[in-house]
């Protein structure tokens, strides 16, 4: 690749400039290295055991034998949407507006104020994918939630401010256009050729191999072939299923090791960089459909995205996907 | 507001939550201030007079009575996109390719290093606007340019590494999903009701008032009713217009009076915080629709974006654009 390439992603149809002239090694880039210095217990952290006052509420938290909690779930202290809103919209003029019903949540991952996930033993990391799971399912019992995404920002630029290993869950009354656009593009593939598109993409990405970072029995990861950022990787059930819901046992180890596997490389390889991942899976009502296939999503935050990408929607990508799934296939 | 709200962009149809409980005052914020200490000539700054070797070329400047260039385009010497490929597109199993084909200028805005755009006195920003224009022009001319991006990356956190205050324009051989989008939500409005939506949002704003920010004859600056970011603002025409090319010459008079004023007061009002500006214009084959309206869009990049709006398309805003607006509203 010497000049520049283009790159379509399938799922979105959003195209990425790779640009040699912009190409950067792995080291350019450089972590934040935040790790090195947290004490394990941070008296001002509300998420550290014994600061339970500043929480307004535990949700729900998985103990070991002793009766510590490993894992808790709380309301945000600032949450973005509540629950008990009106789900009809409204019009002001031309305008819609709707009240900000929803739920936010806090997964406090440990109770550790420094344990970096991407040093995680399986076992903790097994924790938090249980913990996602069972607020997953408990969310969707509730009628009004339309979506539930589950995320983790992970250091100041990828958006939070809180040191303590920490994800957050969000559930919406409405599904936004991003995501119905995402779903449409997958029915229009599977208008066309009866198959699901994640199933094809992964198909194709283990004929190839060259962006493949790990794989186990249940899942694969890899960096898609046109990923919008330097070492994005998906993580993806090898078999079809459009509902992080739906999730085995078996399948829950499995994806654990793959996400223990990856943030463990971030981590190491590209000294604790900051990164976001999601859970994309299927909305309400969608979850049993043939051309949804949930997956999750990380994003190191090792660029900025600026003028251009807000304009035009097309990312500049200074790393070939290809090299970074190699940078990133060895333990 | 006392509850979290949704407001819907009309023109994306995307979702923005705005949250009382997230809310930050202006001074919460705070700018970057990097306008204090630089110097009025770096010897290390490509874009610095004298330091012409650096540069790969001179596409095009205007000069004082004196012969001293006061803005000038140079090829982007890290460019993203360069001209000659083949615009057609390649297939890799199910994936699609093109070349990199387009074009990647810098513009470089005052021969003074220190020289701030949001302190630059009117006369100046003409010739900025002036040279976009030109620029827009003779891109347009070359018949393999679908769409031209015209934008602005002000800071470190806007995406910007070079303090000299320039802008960029990229040209593109093709025409991403984003803005095709953003064409065909304006199309079914205008299908469904037979009027421009901007023109409409235009004649909304004017007759509430609330989020109006300043206007002159022929341009309106306003926070938009689902503003993604707080103080984002929009400075649109006020006739109805598709193409920014088609700008009169009495227009960019008042499109550079009202550019100003409003970098002005971000500067001033919030200690010049980085931000990225952009003019979203029609595309090629588009420019003479009845329902597309081109105009500036700002946005202060005060908040990170992390995994919810990566995973859902949401933003969450902790400002009240009316509060925004009220804000920015005295000079």
């Amino acid at each position: 690749m010497k000049k520049s390439e283009l790159r379509q992603n399938k799922v979105t149809k959003q195209w990425v400039i790779y640009s040699p002239a912009r190409r950067k090694r792995p080291h350019d880039f450089g972590g934040a290295g935040k790790w090195h210095s947290l004490p394990e217990r941070d008296d001002s952290c509300p998420f550290c055991p014994g600061n339970d006052a500043a929480l307004p509420s535990v949700i729900w938290e998985l103990a070991d034998g002793e009766g510590q909690w490993q894992v808790r779930v709380v309301p945000n202290k600032f949450p973005a949407l509540t629950p008990g809103g009106e789900l009809s919209r409204s019009q002001e003029g031309l305008y819609l507006t709707m009240q900000g019903h929803g739920r936010h949540e806090v997964v406090i991952e440990s109770p550790l104020h420094n344990r970096q996930t991407g040093m995680m033993p399986l076992k903790e990391i097994e924790r938090v994918v249980e913990t996602y799971h069972k607020r997953y399912i408990d969310l969707m019992a509730e009628e009004e939630n339309m979506m539930i995404t589950i995320f983790r920002n992970h250091g100041a630029r990828a958006g939070t401010s809180l040191m303590h290993p920490h994800s957050q869950i969000i559930a919406t009354g409405m599904v936004p256009h991003h995501v119905r656009w995402r779903e449409e593009e997958a029915q229009h593939y599977f208008d066309e050729w009866g198959r699901c598109v994640y199933c094809d993409i992964l198909a194709q990405e283990q004929k190839e191999g060259a962006r493949i970072v790990y794989e186990n029995k249940s899942f694969t990861a890899f960096v898609p072939f046109a990923a919008e950022v330097p070492f994005e990787v998906w993580i993806m059930p090898a078999s079809h299923a459009a509902d992080f819901g739906s999730i085995s046992d078996i399948e829950k180890e499995d994806f654990s090791a793959a996400l223990q596997q990856i943030l463990r490389r971030l981590h190491l390889k590209l000294d604790d960089p900051d990164y976001n991942y999601i859970i994309n899976t299927s909305v309400r009502y969608r979850s049993g459909e043939p051309q949804i296939h949930w997956y999750l999503q990380i994003r190191p935050r090792l660029m900025t995205a600026a003028g251009f990408e807000i304009g035009s929607g097309i990312s500049i990508n200074p790393s070939i996907p290809e090299e970074d799934a190699e940078f990133l296939r060895d333990e």
